[in-house]
């Protein structure tokens, strides 16, 4: 009993008072730790649990020293409290999946007005109504939508930088004299993709205003051609080969503009470029 | 004519050539390094710096030993060129708010939709088509997407919290006797949030579904009113007090359960609770 007795009296870790202190206080040991951090009031304990838990009521804590966790033990609830929180339970787990639901119907949707605008746009707004209406429903659920991804696939081939590349290897074939390799313009890092960023919102942007595009373009060149849907087609093969060869030529300047880059010497300057006076020439030479 | 004797020959810091390596190669000194990294081999340099600009040719690279950063020189380009790079930089820098815009007439429209969708839920199928036919256009394209502005707003008004509010102030005044605190259950931490996460999925998804729960509550309980509106309207009341009412008995029961929780001791094992038998007395007084 002799062990006892060293500590015979109980102390709160959290607010130092002893039993003597509050003699009605309750106490609670709920963890391995022995000694001075083995007690502590129920009530400085339920404190420190709700500081812990930070609103989540349910969570686990552990003793800071030891690590058992706590056991906390909740009055019985009724079946109408049970009933209620597995409901509560069951639409917090579901909203989630419900939300990405809303948004893919969102986009869902925008897709198929989107097609169907485009339906119009492109035979003609009258026309384009009358096929709807006759079509099957469900065939309009499931064709229209894929319009815009269509659109966005076909933006996604990039036939132009194929040019390029055909472009680059026959000029590049058709200039190299044997034994001169070195004075070649170097061959850029990554001359196709430079400054060529694949960038999603262009992509997006320039696959849904294609249409619109494509039917100006029909209207100012081909006015003569009668029917709206020729006028569109022929107008977005005109585009798609305008802004082709453009694009081919631009790609084309830019690697040969980068090809041909040079990087300078730092200017010397004239009170520390004395004792380099003999490297000047060396260097003129060396930057032609 | 001591001190450039002194480093006569040039070597390169890349492919630590030097100048009796190979005579014909182009050199050059761009930054303000001296000595052993004053020089390098134009075309070393090159292929440094495509490696350190990583596809951004137009990328800033400076001297990794003295911070200069080097003059690139690039050939000019022609007005077509630069006229088309114009037109790249400017598609660029507005295609990101072009993308924008697309998330935003998506969202919008899909609201729009969902607006008429609601008003014919509310009014009846023939009898919304045939008002919101003799309303004006754009009476509807600014009133229709409000119609789930609004629902989402009233599903944030949390008023069943304000009751639950009002109900522990009232039963905690009338528990009080005087002098007896201690021994009053606790009050939780945040009783009132426990468990009620304000999730944005689950207010969205309860905002939207609103009306079809209040178009189909006032159809099983409302049948005799003929009016469709005024079903709606009755079984959104009916719907909403109900639901008022279990949520505030749920919660209510949650903050009981919250507040009555104790934390048990430690039990102790038989093997090293021996030298302790004088505090199991007081730990079981304490847990009572």
């Amino acid at each position: 009993m002799a062990l006892v007795e060293e500590q015979p009296e109980k102390h709160c870790w959290v607010c130092f008072a002893t039993e003597k202190d509050d003699y009605s206080a309750e106490w609670v040991s709920p963890c391995r730790c022995k000694g001075c951090t083995k007690w502590i009031h129920q009530s400085c304990l339920q404190r420190w649990l709700d500081e812990k838990q930070k609103g989540n009521s349910g969570g686990a804590v552990s003793c800071p020293q030891c690590g058992t966790e706590y056991h906390i033990v909740f009055p019985k609830m009724g079946p109408l409290v049970y009933f209620l929180q597995q409901i509560d339970r069951a639409l917090s787990k579901a909203s989630p999946f419900a939300a990405v639901g809303v948004v893919i119907g969102t986009v869902y949707w925008s897709a198929v007005t989107y097609g169907a605008v485009t339906v119009m746009q492109v035979v003609g707004h009258k026309k384009g109504l009358y096929v709807m209406e006759r079509a099957d429903p469900l065939f309009l659920l499931m064709g229209l939508p894929t319009i815009p991804v269509l659109l966005v696939l076909g933006k996604m081939v990039r036939w132009e930088d194929y040019l390029v590349r055909l472009w680059q290897r026959y000029s590049y074939k058709r200039k190299l004299p044997p034994g001169t390799s070195r004075y070649l313009p170097r061959v850029p890092a990554d001359g196709l993709t430079s400054g060529d960023h694949l960038s999603v919102s262009r992509t997006l942007c320039g696959a849904l205003v294609f249409p619109s595009i494509a039917s100006l373009v029909g209207r100012l060149l081909f006015g003569r051609v009668s029917s709206n849907l020729q006028q569109t087609v022929l107008g977005g093969i005109a585009f798609v080969v305008m802004k082709g060869v453009m694009k081919v030529y631009f790609k084309q300047q830019q690697y040969i503009i980068q090809a041909n880059r040079q990087i300078l010497n730092y200017p010397e300057r004239n009170g520390d470029g004395q004792n380099e006076a003999g490297d000047e020439d060396t260097e003129d030479s060396g930057n032609e």
